[in-house]
């Protein structure tokens, strides 16, 4: 159902057109006009229009001759994926990635800015406007830029709220930093909104339109996609459930709030845990949160029982942040994703039964839960998603568009 | 920003701008082709087009001279509000309260059906029947039926989940059983999410387009309006709220869930602390949860020490609420409704309090906690806005139109 409430934020009508022709031919391949006609419900006319002015500006070609329909060769529109590059880059406490994709999400470089500490923000931040300014100069394919950072991100400011993963980079304004620092435009997103974009865009075995993205890492994070619509709320800091509580007289969250997810099932949670099993994982004082959390997987890969037991307690967390998913969110997949999706299996197998028993089964039935098949730092790909999104849905942000 | 995701879902242009059409003389009043046409963004030639058919079909009027901008005069278009009725139900446990109402939201008649019981079902559903088919012969303006039922409702089955208070209700298909039935159509909703369309419909203060009703009552329920969005879920069963844990130690839950929001701040959780608290309310233990609750707020608006002690209790639940609400859809306002939002003041001041505590001061900065406008049983106003929404969304399902 589309609402009446709907209605009132439409782009224009034309812009519209635009941009379903766009995302037709980015997820259907080459199409012929008629048959983009067909699906989109556009008059011939409309649509010999629409592509007649995307053709001229380069954004979508003819291919000649291809197979059509019932063996009727026709001339077929293409957009095409390898023509057009993004770079991506994704912004943890410490790490800085880039990486330079193509329009269907394959990495063609990645690469890591040195560690950053809370003193050298703005010199990473310098190394960054260089880096991004040397590939844009060496890729004249390059159209976009896309930006994942921790939530809880208010989009509408450009900056990200109190949030200890990310304390020394609250004094940066994202957009004020990068929006004009280009010759090609950058767009900025909470990462798990980005994630949640990147399993939409590349992983062809998703094909609903329901989809939330539960990443669960050095951060716990939320990208909601609902009837088609990411949900974003009024600064764009909504589905941030690593700060809803799931015990109101439990630990004290650098948030102001008190036993938010994020304190009992984020990766320096579990690196905590592990610090309090004597001798469970020997140097794990040393270890940053990753690797602590990776020794602790391994671990429960080769049998160490009291390794399975910690990771079981800390899929039951996982759980109920899927049940409070399921009750606020109600999607049809909810893909678990980053570090502590590398748990795998045995992870999954104690979050259903928590899910099991706690679930009206009339949700539980309809809904699939799943890891994520993109790799662990599908924030980056997120990055990447996001400018991709933006290219198909506002192509005149790309190029001259009468 | 409208997401790409967003477009796959985009009814056709052309139903799309005529509802705009729509919606823009609902909003607006009296409009000239020009002013829609510029406010729009829509060519003459498509609004002359779209709305000769909307004036043949009976949906809009022609006013005649009206004064336009710059003192010109010129022809106006109407929607006339008071010309179309729709039926408004609203089911909750034992109560069963039918409205007619005029395109505006206002309740024309109200009546209710006797008390029903887990026996009287089937009887209340025939009696049902008869009179809403009776409400149709005598006023021929009636339109549409909306019905607004406590969540969980999955919409796209036709039923309520289980849920103690709907606990007898639950083997009713709500669409076999009144879809078809009348010589207009039926639309169902969930309670809370009636509540917030008839928040965004009705109540002229109400200008964002991200809008939270919380229906705190019999049950706890949520509806979310986000960038103009009602947040639906793959079944209708996203935003329940009442069903959200806030303590996965806590209190057990119909829903198999643990510590629900529901299970401490609805009226049965009140009337439950209302009776452990001897000789509060004498009589408390033959009262209804809305007597006790009524009683309750009485007494603390005379001055009653322990009257206010409790509701500041119930008022702490009603903020962590807030919380999860705010952190889960970064609402720009959220408005309380329903019973407990008759405790008034003393409540908001409470829930001011724990929000103030624990909620990033970004988002309780730019965010707006007030009690509804509307009437108590504000999901009766729902049940009609529903119907409302799909007059204004959806023509073609109750006119012929080309
Ligand atoms: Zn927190
Ligand atoms: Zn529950």
């Amino acid at each position: 159902m589309t609402n009446t409430i709907a209605n009132a934020t439409l782009a224009s009508v034309s812009e519209t057109n635009r941009s379903r022709i766009m995302q037709h031919l980015y997820q259907h391949g080459i199409s012929s006009r008629a048959q983009i006609a067909k699906a989109l419900d556009l008059t011939p006319a409309a649509i010999t229009k629409i592509t007649a002015k995307l053709i001229e500006a380069g954004a979508i070609k003819e291919t000649g001759d291809f197979e059509g329909r019932k063996n009727r060769r026709s001339i077929g529109l293409t957009l095409d994926t390898a023509e057009f590059h993004v770079i991506a880059v994704k912004f943890a406490r410490s790490l800085v990635q880039l990486g330079v994709f193509d329009l269907a999400g394959k990495p063609l470089t990645v690469q890591e800015l040195p560690q950053v500490t809370e003193d050298t923000i703005d010199s990473a931040i310098m190394q960054l406007h260089d880096t991004i300014g040397s590939l844009i100069e060496a890729d004249r394919r390059i159209i976009a830029i896309g930006m994942a950072v921790p939530g809880p991100y208010l989009r509408s400011v450009g900056r990200t709220a109190v949030v200890s993963s990310m304390r020394g980079w609250q004094k940066v304004n994202f957009i004020h930093e990068f929006s004009n620092a280009f010759t090609v435009p950058v767009f900025v997103e909470q990462d798990a909104r980005a994630g949640a974009m990147a399993q939409y865009l590349f992983d062809p075995t998703i094909t609903t339109e329901n989809l939330a993205y539960y990443l669960v890492g050095e951060g716990v994070g939320l990208g909601v996609i609902d009837h088609g619509n990411i949900i974003n709320g009024a600064l764009g800091a909504a589905t941030e459930i690593g700060h809803v509580s799931i015990d109101i007289n439990g630990k004290p969250c650098d948030c102001g709030n008190v036993g938010c997810l994020e304190r009992y099932c984020s990766t320096p949670a579990i690196h905590e845990m592990i610090l309090k099993e004597d001798d469970l994982i020997a140097d794990a004082g040393t270890m940053t949160h990753l690797q602590a959390c990776r020794a602790l997987f391994a671990l429960a890969r080769g049998g160490d029982k009291r390794a399975i037991a910690l990771i079981k307690r800390v899929a039951r967390y996982v759980g109920f942040g899927c049940i409070t998913i399921f009750n606020s969110f109600n999607p049809s997949q909810i893909v678990i994703g980053d570090i502590v999706a590398e748990a795998g299996q045995l992870l999954l197998d104690e979050v259903h039964k928590v899910i099991d028993k706690h679930v009206i089964h009339e949700l539980n039935d309809t809904t699939a839960i799943t890891l994520s098949a993109l790799p662990a730092d599908a924030a980056l790909n997120g990055a990447a998603a996001v400018a991709i999104n933006q290219f198909l849905d506002h192509p005149p942000q790309f190029f001259e568009l009468s």
